[in-house]
């Protein structure tokens, strides 16, 4: 499988950011993009050199090397009850839908998950997006890594069990410090500042996290073990600010656990 | 006032940035360098065309236009105490003291406070830096604010209660989400990855924070209501860990405050 031949089934915000990497890494020619609706079919294929777009899963080609399933984790079922079975590789980009969902189709099946929030019109260095792969055999996942590392710099093995984790990391790491910065936003707001006056201190707090790591980097007065500016800040606090204040100052204190 | 003499007395972290930074605009002349050390005096003078350095206070020149306090919080007083009074401008760079504590030395005082975390060997682009400002009278906050928008390009009013509500929000963007990063970090080791798997996610969840607002960029399972994976995951959690991921959750479900 020197250039397999790829379909896309899906033309959301993952496919049309991992079909376009594919076919520019030189890892494969997408042959077939498959969306619900012909537009963004349309609008995807024609991204790409070699793809036709279809909106009809009866017209999917089936001489294909690689299926590539980048829908919403609810659609899957769905799609896997129209396909026909084949010898091919199966994939699917999700994060929290177990491999097992894409056995009927193949005995060659497997994830596919590129760690990385997209939207369709913003650009991204994909190759530098970590990507998380698991095989229905340690040939298939073989055979996994080796497509993925075409596309990406970092292929890391993950179960089902180790997505789950990550995507809790995720939400630690992404969700809940969007929600503080939301927290900041309205504290701001109130003094009647914009919270662009953060951003440089932002992104200094997060590129010197990544330069020794988030626990050596922790700075502020809970981990200096500064209690009467603790003790002042809670007493300007109120409601859920408050208590999230004192929960966070706690947990950086090692009071807690 | 049109180019200044300036003391630079401090040459830590804020000092070494800031007094490269007013040379390199032209808004003033460095003409000495004060440090406890002289090995830091001369280490930061030696980066200014016109600085000499001292490590005495009594040799402190008395002739200058404006003198810029940047040192540790608690070592104001003993600095105010050994100078004379004048008629120059005083400025303190803390965001946590009060002008008041310069007004043993002029009638003309005030505070300058960049907003960001500085380190010695890491070089910033200065200009970006949001500086906040007050002075003794409205004439010389007009003063101060001309000065400072010749290095930096937003300058904002802030009195002592502004400075410490934007400290509280500081914390809470920076170092509370540094610690949520620090648990990420936890748990990611725990299955043998490297923090770095969620670089890419996390850059683009800055960005995106800044290109809308973070109030407008929030997902997640909290924010689309999505119980299932709430529970899901704090069945997988304990300790602080858990107890973290109720509150901030609830926080995002706006059930709390």
């Amino acid at each position: 499988m020197s250039k397999p031949n790829i379909v896309m089934i899906g033309a959301g915000n993952v496919a049309s950011h991992l079909a376009p990497a594919i076919s520019e890494a030189g890892a494969g020619n997408i042959v077939q993009v498959y969306s619900r609706t012909m537009d963004s079919a349309r609008s995807l294929a024609g991204k790409l050199p070699d793809a036709m777009p279809t909106d009809s899963l009866r017209d999917i080609r089936r001489d294909a090397d690689i299926y590539i399933l980048s829908v919403k984790d609810d659609a899957i079922p769905q799609i896997v009850g129209a396909l026909p079975k084949t010898s091919a590789l199966y994939l699917h980009t999700s994060g929290s839908v177990g491999m097992e969902a894409l056995a009927p189709l193949s005995d060659s099946f497997g994830v596919f998950y590129p760690l990385q929030t997209f939207s369709k019109n913003v650009s991204l260095d994909m190759k530098s997006v970590p990507l998380f792969v698991e095989g229905s055999t340690p040939e298939v996942e073989a055979q996994i890594r080796e497509f993925g590392e075409r596309v990406f710099k970092s292929v890391y093995h993950a179960d089902s069990e180790i997505r789950k984790k990550m995507h809790i990391s995720a939400v630690f790491a992404c969700n809940f410090t969007n929600h503080l910065w939301t927290v900041a936003e309205n504290q701001l707001a109130r003094e009647g500042l914009p919270f662009d006056v953060l951003r440089p201190l932002l992104e200094e707090t997060l590129r010197k996290a990544f330069v020794n790591s988030p626990s050596a980097s922790q700075t502020g007065p809970a981990v200096r073990g500064d209690r009467n500016i603790v003790d002042a800040h809670l007493s300007m606090l109120n409601g859920t600010e408050k208590e999230l204040y004192r929960i966070l100052s706690e947990s950086i204190m090692g009071k807690q656990g």
